[in-house]
């Protein structure tokens, strides 16, 4: 595992070995853009990121100026973010750390006129499902609306006039007390608008999280925003295209995908399937991943003939954005605590329909059938060599 | 346009700037493992690739030893190549000089021990669909059975003992003389098991194959040939995941995505589409694109304002293969003929699905019925912040 650590992230890398001509070859191939559009930052805003330890960055994606509509101009921040201290602390001083390491980047991206923010899955806690002991991992699950993790960000919505989406461990106090992996949308005035349950549960790895929680009963809600159409596809779903899809069917323009995943497992999958749904569906997707390594009191097996013991592996933040014209931003670190932040033009995502034209040429109506007899069981379409 | 082809791949550059370590963990990252698993060739294939000025590069990609099932190896081959005489000859001498270009690409493959070869979109012609013009370029249209591509491929398939796909431009002679854009199947012993019509046509920039042919009307068929059960995803078909899906749940372990797409266009796309099928799906994908720039008699505009030219721009070849588990092949490069092959372990595709669990995580009755409603006209789920 120790060489997974060795880089900060592939652009790191590059930016130091190739030189300007093939430097310009590679992000033209890679990113979709020969550059990044950097958007310059507050002194504050460094200042502060240098003084807490975390990256900061931010890109454009600026659209075609249009004869019949204004620009829709909107800044997109996502956080990712390290436990800040030890999983055997009591939960509310685990809890209260993180509010208090994130609070810092909020301030920051508010600084920087985000608009829509979003953090990483179950960012109020440390990823526990590995472990599959419910004591004390449970207790972090909280209320929709009255939990601490929504009181803080509520807060903080209010005061910033962001519109903030917090994924977290839900507790449904008011149906059998059930827990769920959510996402809570809150508006620009601190009023939650709604919340969405991950549709898709992993049982790979010590991802054991079908221990603690179901498949979510939501649906694909898109929550039409003060700032746009948003909506969040949680981490496992990113690997299933009709969960995508059907967000973007709803209308969602930007697509939030907060995950928490490891080196080993997906590192090489990372950049490939939130970058293919942004193509796909014609929208903007944010790819976030938590960063660090989590250590658990009580050791655990992981289903692989392996030895017990305590940690989860690395989790390798590289946090992106990809637009629906196919280009992204670099990642953030694969280490480090990060602010990302994407200034993008709403128009791009119609603009890109008018001219890939994958809407119009989906065929919707097709798989619609052709998926309604599969589920019905009608035998596939196998052409035998007699 | 100058500056897309300076480069002859990003692997180029990147193995020529990286140092060994750096190397490692970009191959790690990008390519899903560290090493690209090489496999030696012939002297005799080298030779034939030097002497005929074309690339050769073969890669493994072995699967877990099971108990109760041997391993299921297979050699697939890609062949990418330029047109082979100017547009302006007569048909039948462009068609003859490609096929004495390919034949000895294919000799090359047979060398190798290739079980499953397939040509790129088209192969046998150039992609005259920019021009929009019908004479003379409907006359490359052919009979799947009897046409000149299909004749020239049974002699080699059954002398070589090897399924060939060969996507070319069908005439239906027996069905109105409507022209498709088909993918003929032909089995090792020479004989024509079936074939495909591409799915999804596009009308985007210079791609005005919609003026030509339809949305083909054959499904999603899967070939159980001898070697492995195989489908054909068309060029502009890689952009939907439905499509590849559908594949996917018809059984299908290998699709290939033959296709013929330019620089400035698609480029940054192209290492996404295709591997994200592989991953989504648990098959292998084998992205195959035609190299050169292809200059037709007569100028044509692209409806984007700027003057009439007489080429389509650069075809950038850069032909892979991607796995179930993510992993992929270098891409071959993006100026010069090439085969490309894999040795592949199809029992790869059922262990990655027992490790993901995409497939039983995929919730496909709900998507039926969500995509039905949909299509029915139901209301998107949208919700407003009131």
């Amino acid at each position: 595992m120790a060489s997974t650590l060795q880089i900060k992230s592939i652009e790191d890398v590059i930016i130091r070995s190739l030189n300007d001509d093939e430097l310009k070859e590679f992000n033209r191939i890679h990113y979709g853009r020969i550059d990044h559009c950097n958007i310059s930052l507050t002194e504050s805003s460094v200042r502060a990121a240098s003084a807490n330890n975390f990256e900061i960055a931010a890109f454009d994606f600026p659209a075609l100026i249009e004869e019949t509509r204004p620009p829709r101009i909107v800044r997109v921040g996502v956080i990712q973010h390290s436990i800040a201290s030890s999983t055997s602390k009591p939960i509310k001083e685990q809890r209260e750390s993180i509010f208090n390491k994130v609070s810092k980047l909020i301030d920051a991206a508010a600084t920087e006129g985000v608009n829509i923010l979003c953090l990483q899955e179950a960012w109020s806690m440390p990823f526990a499902f590995c472990t599959r002991e419910k004591t004390p991992w449970c207790e972090f699950a909280e209320n929709v609306n009255t939990g601490p993790s929504t009181n803080f960000l509520i807060a903080l919505a209010k005061k910033y006039g962001m519109v903030i989406i917090s994924p977290i461990l839900e507790r449904d106090e008011l149906h059998g007390d059930l827990i769920w992996n959510t996402a809570v949308v809150i508006n620009e005035k601190g009023k939650v608008i709604g919340s969405h349950r991950k549709n898709h549960i992993p049982r790979v790895g010590d991802f054991n999280e079908s221990t603690y929680y179901y498949e979510g009963n939501t649906g694909h809600p898109v929550f039409e925003t003060k700032f746009g159409k948003v909506a969040i596809n949680i981490c496992y779903g990113r690997h299933h295209p009709l969960n995508w899809l059907m967000f973007g069917l709803n209308g969602a323009e930007i697509v939030f995908n907060p995950s928490a995943t490891v080196a080993g497992l997906s590192e090489h999958l990372w950049g490939i399937e939130a970058r293919n749904a942004a193509i796909a569906n014609s929208y903007f997707t944010c790819a976030i991943n938590r960063v660090g390594t989590e250590v658990f009191p009580n050791e655990f097996t992981s289903g692989d003939g392996k030895p017990a013991h305590n940690n989860f592996g690395h989790f390798y933040g590289s946090s992106y954005v990809a637009a629906p014209d196919g280009t992204r931003t670099p990642g953030l670190s694969r280490t480090m605590d990060g602010l990302l932040i994407a200034q993008i033009d709403l128009n791009m995502c119609r603009q890109i329909k008018d001219k890939w034209g994958f809407a119009m040429t989906q065929r919707l109506d097709m798989y619609a059938k052709s998926l309604s007899e599969y589920v019905g069981g009608k035998e596939a379409q196998l052409i035998k060599d007699k």
